[in-house]
């Protein structure tokens, strides 16, 4: 029983599959290979609208690169306080849009509040050479906390920013997760409600290890700058064909959304289970395959002592994230360990 | 027939099956999985010594990654006119540096030559505030060129940086290469020929996409910085236990100086049958897996027309580059078709 | 009656006379000429202990500069969220830093609260590959409200950091404001209680251009690091003696404070007189030479046509500053104008 | 007799006056006053063109600066070998441009030759994501061996860039000192001759510190970022008044030509006795303020006996400067020493 991270979870053996099909005679390299333009145009398709893609090998690659050609070195990123791009990426966007400054909102439950949002828009003129001017919006959906924007959510936020020559970007570590949850399409949670970037993250929800950074309409222009940065970043991966495979595979009959709701339907279990014991608080929405809460020691230790890892938040409270693979079974044992 | 480069080559499949072999239940992410930590044990055999080591997905990550540890901002990396890190890598030693200056040098055959290293070395003084100071002098074996530094043109090279605060860098992204070739140790290469840092590359020859930076005696106190730079450059792969897996197969059992050796056997006699071929020059001795020739342009044309795939290098010539998996049949088969 | 800003203000003219003394035969240049040396042994005096320093044409230069050096490109930077490092220099501390994180903190009239520095401390571990450790803690004296932390409160937050390996940043833009106004020396309110680098400022307090970045005790040691930097960044003044003869002639006879003390008695005076103004609200205390207030738009509109020139403020209210050369007989009529 | 560089020369007493008479009254900070508009107007008829000026306290700001906004970060900039952007600057392009490559080129006397210019475009693709494309041209004039480039000569190297989205950049630490000498006005030897940025150095030629970069035609349009990377640098000086003042006082009444004409002349001068000495040989045409010789070792030592002072090269060459101040009676009365 396994909470700590989706990111200790194995591969879907489909996944493993595909890079065992691709791995067939000489491809062109770096990304020129037929499955890399086979995922992209199937991303045209699943995001209804044409688009640019590059693949990368950890989400904070894919969100700083993504950041990089959104921001230029003396502007700055507007981001919630506790964003993985903030807090748990040692500076990734920092080096790689050459020094942006990261301005960190409050917002209830890991989502960026209006009012702080609209503050930090009134504090930061545009024009004024002493100041770095907002030139991104980043949004992650899931949340840090777990939960998720809605449309309207990612949309009143976007908006906020359409008087400045800024950007939305979306931290899509767990955009399936909030997809599935939210019930809305993939067009409609991003470049319908303004989103002009979204990290797309495979490698949670059962890859090896593969992101896309995908652009849309606006900022597709950019495409050839987001190459250069994948190249000079030392992310334009020689063998592309298998970072391509694992796309290819996860998308086939939207495995992909097939997985995330396997991942939140064991968190909504485990949330469900968990709030019936007593002490136990859950600390906000659990909109996808995360749980944070508020546990007390006893409990905490005879989940442990029942085999369950899960790591202690900064603030005290604990988070458990289930994964693609998460039994049944193994919620129902841990509740009933501890029930 | 392919001969444009080792890039474009598949996996060897053994490398698919540790893969396969990897993917089950779950591990420590980040590179603190038990794979990860057996190729480190085992690394420690093969170059028979103390060593620290980190995986990435690409050889310019390798090598941006070790060049950031060993050279300071404002100071200066030593290295070929045609190195790779200089020519083909679209500045990402500067950005991952911080902007170190790389300062090429001179030297037939894609080596650095004796002279021009003592020249550079005497006109770029220590201790001169204007002045970036020589602080890594990069090697790459293979050379650009496809030739081999000796044991004694590493250490002669490497002697000469040892009056400064420098250090040597090998970008070994053809390492094996070069090994089987000149026939010596691991060690005998790297550490006891002066060489400090050393991105062995496996993506050329049979992996995915597996390369490593390894860091020997005097720089091994860096590794926890290098493992910040690798988080914060993106290269911190989540599942890092994919990539170990790459490498523990790679060297099972020498696979690793097998696949080298096929590959450098099968240049070795693409390389005599082209100088068969009348108005043929092979410029540059063929030590490993790659030949660049000057090629009259009908027989170019019949080796096209044959099937073969090779590029044409910047000054007109064309390079040829074997693989693991070149057939001895495809050697024969196209001195037949042009002889 | 110009209260826009202290940077708006002419030099003194012995700053001038220097100078013009200064300009005799030849020298040599980037800071190795007689008066900086002199400058040098003149502020070891001041504050009593060995130091080095250096000389920049702007605060925004010797903070960055200064910061450069005491935090890592993958560290962070602790300051208040209205601090001029933060909001005023276009990200200057991320690009002189190579990318490091700004970690902006509360605290009421400009100082960082001692709690929110404690849950900071407590949120940003140690040794966590994923996050950017606290490696500097950077304190505004005066701060951004014109509140001066007193010797107690920066030796308070100062002592916070002992345990991490971090140090303490004095943006001293204003410092000769802060010492006059608290009554102690300059040692005590630096190197004794834990600042290690001091940006020492001048051009607020009657110099041309002139700022200094002052390093003390236990990060002397990098003063090396900090020329290459002063060199890299533009900032070392092939003429430097221009600015050295500015600061000798400024800490000549304790100018400079008296200068400080000037402007604080103006400032004193026009709060009191402000405060006195029916609907006047002063925000902050006055400890140096700015005015936080706020004002009906009434009295703002009889100041404005009495002639005074202010700022207002992003949050609504006026900021007043008075500088060396405000005169007494400015502030009387102003407050009689609108009184 | 101090020939050593000159920036150790003192300023003129005219450069002094004007910053005595500018320490008037309050002024707009950050180049917002008076005197920075008037000496913008004075450029435009100077240069009988539109454009945009600010100003920096050294060469190497103004140099990077100009840099940062010509090239990206993953561009390249052909340079001299011997470029003072290459070797003096402690890496200063790379740092502002965010890590842009400097290719160094040879050619006779200082001065990128044709043909070493054809072959490096030649190998530097464009639109090729691995290798850094060729963005700025950068040529020094005077150069760094004292010799001038003719009118034509800019014009034949600025040509060759015009197939590609590139600029070209002239580093004028002495450009009053070539024009003097070849005879041209400002605007053939800049813009007319494609030149989109010059850095417009005064303080070698009598200022005590104050340095343009000067944007024409095509990047004109890049002044707002360029003004966000000199705040970003900390170059905009709070008191940009003292700065505006020197250059003003410096442009009137032709003083800038007057002064280099001096200097030019004792430069020839003492070329012309040095060349009369047995042993002595002039290395390269003096076009200028610089003499580079190789002297025989007594004859430096009767030199130096005398009271001259001079730097020996890294070649082991002598560079003798001239400055605005040096008398004919010291180049008289140093040939005589050693006559």
């Amino acid at each position: 029983m396994n909470f700590l991270s989706d990111t200790t979870a194995p591969a879907h053996p489909k996944l493993v599959e595909a890079i065992a099909a691709a791995n067939t005679g000489f491809e062109p390299s770096y990304g020129n290979d037929p499955i890399s333009a086979r995922v992209e145009a199937r991303l045209r398709e699943i995001f209804e609208c044409d688009l640019k893609v590059l693949f990368a090998v950890s989400g904070t690659a894919s969100n700083a690169l993504a950041l990089s050609v959104l921001c230029p070195s003396d502007g700055a990123i507007l981001c919630h306080d506790e964003a993985h791009i903030h807090r748990d990426e040692r500076g990734a966007p920092e080096f790689y849009t050459g020094g942006a400054k990261l301005i960190p909102l409050g917002g209830a439950h890991g989502k960026i509040g209006l009012s702080e949002l609209d503050r930090a828009l009134a504090e930061i003129p545009e024009g004024f050479v002493h100041t770095s001017p907002v030139r991104v919006l980043s949004l992650s959906n899931l949340s840090e906390s777990g939960t998720a924007y809605s449309v309207a959510e990612v949309r009143e936020r976007s908006e906020r920013l359409k008087q400045r020559p800024a950007f939305v970007h979306m931290d899509g570590a767990r955009f399936a997760n909030a997809l599935v949850s939210l019930g809305c399409t993939p067009a409609e949670l991003t470049w319908k409600a303004g989103v002009d970037a979204l990290c797309f993250g495979a490698t949670k929800n059962g890859a090896l290890g593969a992101e896309a950074v995908v652009l849309f309409g606006p900022v597709m222009d950019r495409f050839e700058a987001l190459q250069a940065r994948q190249k000079r970043g030392g992310h334009m991966a020689p063998k592309m064909r298998f970072m391509a495979a694992q796309f290819e595979a996860w998308l086939e009959g939207d495995l992909w959304l097939d997985l995330a709701r396997a991942a939140n339907a064991r968190a909504t279990d485990l949330a469900t289970g968990l709030s019936s014991i007593p002490g136990v608080e859950i600390l906000h929405p659990v909109d996808g395959n995360e749980i944070f809460a508020r546990i007390p020691e006893s409990v905490a230790a005879s989940m442990r002592a029942a085999g369950a890892g899960f790591y202690q938040w900064p603030d005290g409270s604990a988070r458990l994230v289930t994964s693609w693979c998460t039994e049944p079974g193994e919620i129902q044992a841990l509740i009933a360990a501890v029930g």
